[in-house]
């Protein structure tokens, strides 16, 4: 079975843990807004622009991504939880 | 009688039972927001663009798709309980 | 007398009984939004685009239509109670 | 004297009688939103395009209109009660 | 000393007495919205269009126009109380 | 030490005393919005447009300018008091 | 590990003493709205445009820079606590 977003968004499997990520970065405990981790597992073809064509995406299969924390849809994928989220609500990528 | 959707519309089948669907996919009961599930019926001719040309909708007849989950609006046609649905509003397309 | 709608509006004639229609399309009684149904009487020369141009309508005289169910204005013409309804309201067509 | 609207505005001198119009239009007395009637005395060259030129209005002086009951901006000149009223308020030309 | 306005605003003297102008031009006293009478002391380029060109104004230093009653920034200068208006706000012009 | 604004702001030197500038011009004490005096000390490459070009600004450095009074972000940069001001919140030059 | 921002977005190292800073900056104690500063360590591609180009930042890694005071996501990234801010809320570059 394969889940293939539309529109603007994107297929992305959160990490796990998110108080201290598997690749060093701390994410903070204050009060301004922090971002969520997770690897990107499928994209659409991108977001429609006024003229009718399609922008491609920033962030291609297999990109680790920042995205805002509270972004996205939930659905649960073969067992998987993840979340389609809006490119928009994507701020990096982590190499 | 056949109801074709027109602007950005198209009209879907909602699966009957959202927790646990035929495809496996089952839908987490937690906070954040989670979608729905169904097969699209009929499609309009796309959104229409600033430029006056409708941009094509990537979801066809068949589909099976994801969707947010309050969207759309409720019609009984020939027995069946069917949604309106903004593309806007479809997040996945599942294959 | 003729009312021949501008912009983005179309006239129509809501049907008298909206629980079930002549069509066979029941509206089911629940807490998500219903349609409303009925026939178009005349339409404008359609939506005004950026460019200029208006974008005409996808809907003729005749068509039956569903459209929003809190959608339009009230007008009474030779009797008749119509509507004056945005093209935007309007979510499908009836065949 | 003369006032001759700018922008996207038309001057209208909404009929006195708004219960029942000389047309025949009764406008009825329910929830739903309620148009008025009046005839067009002057418009202006249209409203500005994002390209720069500007679009024709589709009423002309001399039109019997209907138009949001609530729209405009009230003006008495030479004694007669006028509406400045935006396009985007009319909804109808009535012949 | 001169001020010319930018952007797209313009410079309005304001009639004093709002009761009843010299034009003849009474304004009511209702709870629909009323209009300022004025006259045009100056204007900028014109309103900034997407395409970088500006639009020019459809006033002209020394046209008598009506404006909406609460637009408009208040300025004293050389002793004249004067607005600086968008044209946004100016709904007509008086010959 | 030079700081250079970016996007659609210029840096502007507020006048100290508001209620009566050195050209002449009096700040009425009334209830409408009035408007703050200062003059231009640098400004942005202009307002990025939707084609991607910049809107060359309208004020420039040494222009008199007068702007909506509670518009801007204070900085102090050499012991002056300083204002980064969106163009769009200056209304009018002084000559 | 490197971060690279997308869509709109800047990475910012904000200075930590944020009451007087090295460049002889002071930020005053008011009301009014007061800028951040700190270096740009890495920018995206650029905001995307209506025609679907993007549109390169007007600040690169190095500069310092204002920016709003309340604007950005943190992140701590390599024991370093970063902003990830839009372009749209840098208000000037320091020299």
């Amino acid at each position: 079975m394969k889940v293939v977003p539309i529109g603007e968004y994107v297929m992305v499997k959160p990490d796990e843990a998110e108080g201290v990520s598997a690749g060093g970065i701390v994410l903070p405990d204050t009060a301004r807004k922090k971002p969520s981790q997770g690897r990107v597992l499928s994209v659409s073809d991108g977001r429609l622009l006024p003229n009718g064509q399609r922008a491609p995406h920033q962030v291609a299969e297999g990109d680790r991504v920042l995205f805002a924390s509270h972004a996205g849809t939930e659905v649960t994928i073969d067992g998987m939880e993840l979340l389609i989220v809006s490119e928009k609500d994507i701020l990096a990528v982590i190499f």
